[in-house]
C-alpha cells in the first residue's frame, strides 16, 4: 500500500474526526475508495473505536433510483436508527465513473436519502475525503500518478500551523463590515455586507482537504465574473457572469451552460440568493480539476455560492438564505489588478495576501 | 450485465427474502459481489423497498482486527441500532481472495461483531448467497466460466417445486424414530434416534442456493466416514472417521489435518456432539467445490455437524446441543452399498431416492 493512503488515514481519523475509543463510526466507502477504507479501519482499530462500514456505490444508487416510483414518503428505520446512534462518519468518495448519475434526474437524486436521514447523517461529527481514483485523475485531465501526488498534496498539509495562518484572515473578516472583490480584467466589481458575520476557518475538521476561510454575505451589489469552469449538476458551465442588485442576481450570463445556469437560479427563491463568500487558503492545491472539494480550496481563489447559507455565520437565532442548492462559483484572484478589500484596505493583491511576501497592494 | 445476475437478484428479493414494499433492507455486498448488488438494488427499487447498503470486506475487517486490541466490551449502538430496525438482510459473499482472513486467530474473528450484534441480525429475515468470483472459481479448481455457470445451476431453480420434493423427505423423517446410514465400501454405519423430531425444509429463504431436509439427532452410536474435502477454521481436512457411543464423539481420525479436527472438537464439551443430520437434495449441485454453502446441499450427500443444534428442529421449549462451533461433515451417498434408512426402511439407495426412477433399494 502506498504509504500516503496511511498518512491520509491518519489525517482523517485523528486530526479531521477526532475519533476516540468506543466512538461509534461509519466508514462510508466509495466504490473506489477500497484502499483508503482499509487504512482507515486500521486506523480505526489501533483507536479502538467501532465502525459500520457502508457501501456509497453510485451505480447500486442508480440502479435502485431507477427502478423506483420515487415516492419517498417514509423514512427508512434502520437508517435513521444508524445515523441517529453514529458518532462520527468519515465519507470516502472514490468514483470509478464521475458519470453514473448521468441519467438520473436532480430532484430524484435530491429526493434519497430522505430529508430526516440527511439530518441524522449531518448531526454527527461528518468528514468528507476523495480517494484518487482514475476516474477523478480523468474528470481532472490528469495522469493517474500526477492525480495522487495532487490530492496527498491538497490532504497531508501540517493542518495545525495552517489553522494558524487563516485565523489572520478570520479576524480580519470578523471585524469588517464591507468586503469588495475587484478584477480589472474581466470587469469584476462586487461589493457585500458581512457586517455583524462570523467566519469560520474550514481547518480539515470537515471536508478533507480544506483550507478555506467562509462567512454569509448580504446585501450584494455589481458584477461578478468566474473563470474557473466547472460542472453543475452534471452540466459544463464556464464563463459565467453574475449582476447583483439588493443582494439578488438580476441579470446572468455564461459563455458555456447558459440554460443550466438559467435553470440553477431558477430553482427556488433563494437560489438567486448568496449563501456564502469563501476565501481559498490551500497552497497544496496547484490547479483547477472540476472537483468543488478541491477547486474553492485552492489558494488564490474566491468562491460565491449561490444558495443556502451556513447558519454558522450568523448571529445567534438568525435565520441565512434557504434554498434547495447551495452551488459554488469561484473566481480567480491571481490575475492581474485583482483586488480582496475589507472595509477598503486592500487584504489580498493578485491572489498574495498582505502577509504574504510580494504583496503589492 | 449477465442476465443470470439479474435472475439471481429476482430470486433473493422475490422467493428467498419475500421483500414487500416499505420493508427495511440492508443489502450487505462482499468486495466482489458488486453487480449482483446493483442487480438488487434495481429490484428493491422495483419493489418499493427502502435499503442500507453495507461493505462486507474482508480486507476492511482484517485490518481492523489486527490492529484493535479485540477486547470487544461494549457492543456498538450504531450496529445494533441498524439490525434491530432492519426487517431482511440479503448478504451477498463474494470474496476476492478467499484467504484474507489466514492470519487472524479463530477466536478473534468469534469475537467481532459483538454477540449482541450478531442475534439481532439472526433475528431479521437473513439470506445469504454468494455472487460468483474469480476467487470462489479458484477454491473450486474451476474457470471463472465454469464456476458461473455453476453457481447458477445452484441457485436458478424452481424452488416452489423443488419444495414439494423436499416436503415428502419431511414427512418420512417426521414420522420416523431412527436413521441408520450404511456405506459398504469405508465401513460407515451408524445410527442416531431422530424421535419427536421436526424435519426442517431448507428452500432457499434462508441459504441460498439451498436443497436439502435437515434434523436434530441423539443418541449417535457407530462409526462414519466422511469423504469429502474440506477446510475447517482454514486448514484442508479429509477423510474424516468418527466413532459416537451415546451420542459422543469417542475416537476420531483423519487423513488430512488431523490436528485441525482434533482442535475442532476439543473446542468445547458440545463440540463433540451432533447438532445436525441434513441430506443434501439440489441436483443444480454436481460438484464438491471447498464452499460448504454449495457442498452440504448437493443431491447425493449426507453431512453430519458437530456443535450446535437448530432449536426449530426441537420440541417446543427443549433445548438442543450447545457449542461455539457448528461445523458439517459431508459423507458421499453415491457410491456403491450405500444406504439411507429410516426405521429399518431404505428410502435412498446409492445416491437414489426410493421415489426417483432408478432405486434399487
Amino acid at each position: 500500500m502506498d504509504e500516503r493512503i496511511r498518512e491520509h488515514a491518519a489525517v482523517l481519523v485523528e486530526w479531521s474526526g477526532s475519533i476516540k475509543a468506543g466512538n461509534d463510526v461509519v466508514i462510508a466507502v466509495g466504490e473506489g475508495a477500497h484502499e483508503l477504507g482499509v487504512a482507515v479501519a486500521e486506523k480505526l482499530g489501533a483507536v479502538g473505536a467501532h465502525p459500520v462500514t457502508t457501501y456509497v456505490s453510485d451505480e447500486i444508487e442508480r440502479a435502485y433510483l431507477r427502478a423506483h416510483d420515487c415516492d419517498f414518503d417514509e423514512t427508512p428505520a434502520h437508517e435513521l436508527a444508524l445515523y441517529e446512534e453514529t458518532d462520527s462518519v468519515l465519507l470516502l468518495v472514490g468514483s470509478r465513473n464521475t458519470a453514473t448519475f448521468a441519467d438520473v434526474p436532480q430532484e430524484v437524486r435530491h429526493a434519497w436519502p430522505t430529508e430526516a436521514v440527511r439530518e441524522a447523517w449531518l448531526a454527527t461529527d461528518w468528514v468528507k475525503t476523495v480517494h484518487p481514483t482514475r476516474a477523478h485523475a480523468q474528470q481532472a485531465g490528469m495522469t493517474y500518478e500526477a492525480y495522487q501526488d495532487f490530492v496527498y498534496d491538497a490532504v497531508l498539509r501540517d493542518w495545525g500551523a495552517f489553522a494558524d495562518e487563516m485565523a489572520e484572515l478570520k479576524t480580519l473578516l470578523d471585524a469588517g463590515s464591507e468586503v469588495r472583490i475587484v478584477k480589472g480584467m474581466d470587469d469584476t466589481d462586487i461589493t457585500m455586507s458581512i457586517e455583524g458575520r462570523k467566519a469560520v476557518i474550514a481547518d480539515g475538521s470537515g471536508n478533507l482537504p480544506s483550507g478555506e476561510v467562509y462567512t454569509v454575505p448580504s446585501d450584494t451589489t455589481g458584477e461578478v465574473y468566474f473563470d474557473v469552469p466547472m460542472t453543475v449538476q452534471g452540466r459544463r458551465v464556464q464563463g459565467v457572469r453574475l449582476r447583483f442588485e439588493d443582494g439578488e442576481v438580476v441579470d446572468h450570463a455564461a459563455e458555456t451552460g447558459e440554460t443550466a445556469l438559467g435553470e440553477l437560479l431558477e430553482t427556488d427563491a433563494g437560489a438567486r440568493r448568496l449563501g456564502e463568500l469563501g476565501v481559498g487558503m490551500n497552497r497544496g492545491i496547484d490547479r483547477f480539476t472540476d472537483n468543488i472539494l478541491f477547486d474553492e480550496k485552492m489558494d488564490g481563489t474566491v468562491h460565491l455560492a449561490v444558495g443556502s447559507a451556513y447558519n454558522e455565520c450568523l448571529p445567534d437565532g438568525e435565520k441565512g438564505n434557504q434554498s434547495a442548492i447551495h452551488t459554488d462559483l469561484i473566481t480567480d484572484m491571481t490575475r492581474e489588478e485583482t483586488r480582496l478589500e475589507v472595509d477598503g484596505e486592500v487584504i489580498q493583491c493578485n491572489g498574495t495576501f498582505r502577509w504574504e511576501e510580494g504583496f503589492d497592494g
